[in-house]
């Protein structure tokens, strides 16, 4: 029971206790080990130089090896310093799995730096208790088990923090054992009184009371884990086409119309491809071809050219002042606004002639192109960040400051790998030193420990290998993965697809291959992303590629949002019914919490998310169990074992679960049978009625 | 190629090259992250609060994960520095796991603690190289290539350390390159000139050259963890049962005529039972009965009697002056004698009366018995470290002190999980500060936490659960465990038997199962051990227990090796020749450079022990494998596939093995048919010809 109400409250916890000081009990001898060794400590990132990570409201599992040596008992406290300085003191339950694992959920709500630390203690009620109920029944040493109990209720009465209704019942408690005309059975009672211990468990006695190191939690704002992104370019919302072939570009003023749009969908976050002004040097055009025609608009990613670089706007979508208005206007249908950050100039970049020690300049006199060799990128100069490093540096931090000042909170960062991590590592501090509630998504598709490597140094976000997950057996590995092993350090984005991927699963699986992966997106991890054109089944890739024909980066697009959505041809519609959920659920907007649960075919994938009552804002748990059949070619049946243990229900009680997809109800228990048809609703999203 | 010869060098190595300094590329940011990311090191300790651990000799991976942005290549050092300032440089090699791993093998040869660092930097010629080699091949710039590659060979003639014969040979290709009489053929010579790649691998040309942190490697003297060691009751050797019935202890006089039996089978360490006069209060007689008969001597683990505590010896084992001889004795058999320190008293131990604050003192005056409630040990008092940590921690010292100063330096310290772990750390880095040959093995059979942990405060050594790990699968993991995973601090010691310990394996396997526990033991770990009887098959377990029935440690027991010996009813050659191979192939003195290989069959077990020649003392690979039929029922006949390349064999070639039980050899590839009978030779011990 917290001493703090639960709106003053700085933390939730599933077992906060009335905050006491410390004594560590010490000897002259300095070892590392503590008296009651304490190690590995949870949350924590790979190495340990890096501070793990959380956001407002996230339920972390705070974990600690302890021990002592012999048999007496021990127990283990987490100290949590939010960094207002409001302290809280919470107690670790074992594990009992043989480990020596100690846990406790609580979820912080103040963002910034916290502390935590451990503290262990030789927990002296528990010891006797343990052996006083072995003993006295087996009538060995009772007089003395009796008095033993009879002293340290004493010592409980006369701790200083110890409320008088306590005090009065130890009093009691011991004058009963101490009582000769109380016998056995009275004393057990006394032993085994479940007042008296929930006394201890709030307030245990300790001794040789160790404190851990201190550690540090970084604890950031809830959209850094949590949020539904959409994609788009801003040049094809009202783009025109005219009979003539000719185009005009959409602008910011005609794509702020679409922001209604998105927003009834249900998303939090629009996120735009770079919007400005765009090189004419080495132009790319349509799908890629290295010769632009009259009138291709070109990669947002060759950026620059004559009109400006990175502080400036492509001409065709409008003003500073256009800009300002459509963040405005985000702002008020409640969408965060997402700028890339794509580090690095076309040919006619203004920096290329201003500051050419920025880019490698090779002996020829010429600059690299970037390149993967023997092919080069002609249209893109990679900048070079060891010749300049402080005015390179400088001028990074000049750009996203300047778009923080128009109003940007958010950065998708383009292949953030192909630049120093130490870079990132100072950028993002830097920025987040100004305003800590600025994001920073990394879009670093490589290897593992490059993409862990940027999470830890600072980025809120990454993109994952989530669109390259599509059967049963990667979807449960990678899920496992990224709720638990990374949920430390990285938050993953689970884009569904992206201006550069389409994968084969969304070529070949037809639509119930986009509700499959919608639905897992939305559900299985806090955060997730859709681009434009997902919600009209797009489908068809540019041949031999693994991403869309007449890729959008390199045209414009013309969709009619509604009327496909009247004709039924769009999957807006159920895009919007899972945002709803995600907005009803709060486990769904959890990173960690998630379990894989197991079914009997190979195709349908089971896993729960749990939030505790405890440490939800309502006060109630809530629970929900997806179904999916990750085949989107069948109608699939077969039976699904939960470990209802996950959600706080023994193994064997039945409950309600409803669909809250198509509404319907059922009871279920351990083992169900499910029936999922691709071709109508080939996922189950159930909530789980009455857990805790 | 190392510039000291081998006979000076600190360290043997895979990879060591030429000594250079490194000039830490700078920017004035600090991040923690560096220029090149460097994490993740190899050796380590879970939660990197202790030096990770090796002993002399020993071949210890050295790893980290390390990369860069973009495509350019890295190259990766190990910079050593011995106890004594000897420095080392040594090149890793990439993994190519996709996980960013670099490794190399080193062996260092100095004991003390050693410090060690990883240097990333940019290889500037292997990028140069592989991006000439594709270019220049598909005619993309050409000239500036070659250019490029003549700058990088200026650059590296000019570089001091370069040596002069390099220098021309540099210059020569930089004409080459810049020739333009020279074509494509002959410029793509250069770029694919192993010469040149070889002066590059010894000396890269390096830029952005980052120092990783500097970390501590713990080397102790080799028998910390190699050797093969024999324990026996010293009363027992020598004992004389008259007519009567009574018996007459066995002295250090009669016992050292044992010595030159166990040196002759090849062992390295006698351990001796604690040799300390025995309490007589509440004293346990045969098969631990409560009450000793008259004759019983009762059990040496309750030590301390009016004759005196843990620095006197029983009077019936004879004087001061008599164990000094004893250990003299040992020392020109070649062995080392190892004592045991087991810190608790008998009521009648002199500690009892002159420090009760070392005890449990309760509250109706008594001192606390051992006892797991509601069972009491009364012929045990164990010590309470909190009471008076200065005064017990300093006796400690004081006792253990003493026995170095009678010439012992190994201790196997009986249930160190009961005392406190901060008491170890303290411990044994003071002794060890004064004499670092002193090795503690900790008999601790309990949760992994605490084994784990008494390892990584410093434990040379510690007893495992090799004894219950019997079955293939269980042996598959242990194995794999214990020369991987824990390797950097945790050296166990596979002993097959102890006088508390006869699994039912034993009991019930035959004389098979001896062979075959003595042979794993012998084999799989680099230290392991015996108890005495154990050679003449001593099987009979007290019923219900997993220990000997008439446990020694209750009484003496009357062996005749001899004769065991000429009637075949021994174990004892088979010791000897396993312990010859054992001296024979240093393979099987190291802890790490275990394989487990795959068979058909699910009770033949197959490992490979390698020692790369770089690594060798001898300058030969040296390398084993073993091939185990574990069911001691049955004979079993099946195909053993191994991966030859974790003793540097490509697939598919074949090799010639001598099976070093019988001397059979054979000419073995991938496949091979094996036949293992459990009653004549139940393991193949195969030395493998021609590694590298």
């Amino acid at each position: 029971m917290a001493t703090k109400t639960r709106t003053e409250a700085s933390v939730r916890s599933t077992a906060e206790i009335p905050l006491r000081p410390a004594t560590p009990w010490q000897t002259d001898q300095v070892t590392t080990a503590g008296r009651i060794p304490l190690t590995l400590t949870q949350p924590s990132t790979p190495g340990r130089l890096f501070p793990p990570k959380a956001f407002v409201g996230e339920a972390v599992p705070f974990g600690v090896t302890a021990f002592r040596e012999g048999h007496d008992l021990i127990g283990v406290h987490l100290r949590l310093f939010s960094p207002s300085g409001a302290e809280s003191l919470h107690r670790l339950t074992a594990l009992g799995d043989g480990f020596d694992r100690w846990s406790v959920l609580v979820a912080p709500l103040e963002q910034g730096t916290w502390t935590f630390r451990f503290e262990g203690f030789a927990d002296d009620f528990a010891t006797w208790e343990h052996a006083a109920d072995l003993k006295i029944a087996a009538g060995v040493d009772v007089p003395l088990m009796r008095e033993m109990g009879a002293l340290l209720f004493d010592r409980a009465r006369d701790e200083r923090s110890r409320p008088n209704a306590e005090r009065s019942a130890l009093e009691a408690a011991a004058a009963t054992l101490r009582d000769p005309e109380v016998g056995v059975e009275g004393a057990l009672a006394v032993v085994r009184d479940p007042e008296i211990a929930a006394f201890f468990a709030e307030r245990p006695l300790q001794s040789l009371v160790t404190i851990g190191a201190a550690k540090e939690l970084l604890v950031e704002r809830e959209r850094a884990g949590v949020g539904a992104w959409y994609e788009f370019f801003p040049r094809s919302e009202g783009a025109r086409r005219f009979k003539n072939g000719t185009v005009k570009s959409g602008t910011f003023r005609t794509a702020k119309k679409r922001l209604p749009g998105v927003a009834g969908m249900g998303f939090d976050v629009v996120y735009l491809p770079p919007i400005h002004p765009i090189g004419r040097v080495n132009r790319k055009g349509r799908n890629n071809t290295l010769e632009a025609l009259p009138g291709d608009p070109g990669s947002p990613y060759a950026i620059g050219a004559a009109e400006g670089g990175h502080d400036a706007i492509h001409p065709e979508l409008g003003t500073v002042a256009d800009f300002r208005s459509f963040v405005r206007a985000a702002e008020k249908e409640g969408l965060e606004v997402a700028l890339d950050l794509a580090l690095q100039a076309a040919p006619d970049h203004p920096w290329v002639t201003e500051h050419p020690e920025w880019f490698t300049v090779l002996p020829d006199g010429t600059i690299a192109y970037a390149e993967n060799p023997p092919k080069k990128y002609q249209d893109i100069y990679p900048l070079n960040f060891d010749t300049d490093p402080e005015g390179i540096y400088a001028e990074m931090l000049r750009i996203v400051r300047y778009w923080i000042a128009q109003g940007v909170k958010i950065f998708r960062v383009d292949n953030p790998h192909t630049k120093p991590l130490q870079f990132w590592e100072w950028l993002i501090a830097t920025v987040n030193a100004e305003d800590p509630d600025v994001i920073f998504l990394a879009e670093a598709f490589t290897r593992p420990a490059v993409m862990q490597s940027l999470a830890m140094v600072g980025f809120q976000q990454s993109y994952s290998y989530f669109t390259w997950r599509n059967t049963k057996e990667e979807l449960e590995e990678f899920l496992s993965s990224i709720s638990n092993e990374t949920s430390d350090f990285m938050r993953p984005n689970l884009f569904v697809n992206t201006h550069d991927i389409l994968t084969q699963y969304l070529q070949y699986g037809g639509r119930p291959a986009y509700k499959i992966r919608a639905a897992i997106a939305a559900t299985a991890g806090a955060t997730y992303g859709v681009y434009a054109g997902y919600e009209l089944y797009e489908n068809v890739a540019r041949p031999g590629s693994e991403e869309n024909i007449d890729n959008e980066k390199y045209e414009f697009k013309f969709r009619d949002w509604e009327k496909a959505e009247a004709d039924g041809d769009s999957l807006a519609p159920y895009l919007r019914r899972l945002n709803e959920i995600r907005r009803a659920h709060p486990a769904l907007r959890q990173l960690r919490g998630l379990s894989v649960h197991w079914s009997d075919d190979d195709a349908i994938l089971v896993y729960s998310k749990h939030l505790p009552a405890a440490v939800s804002e309502s006060g109630v748990a809530d629970t929900i169990v997806v179904v999916a059949n990750v085949d989107p070619h069948s109608a699939r049946q077969t039976m699904v074992h939960l470990d209802p243990r996950a959600f706080g229900i023994e193994p064997g009680e039945s409950f309600e679960v409803e669909d809250l997809i198509t509404g319907a109800t059922w009871t279920w228990s351990t083992s169900n049978f499910v029936r999922l048809d691709s071709f109508t609703e080939p996922v189950h999203i159930l909530h789980v009625k009455g857990t805790r």
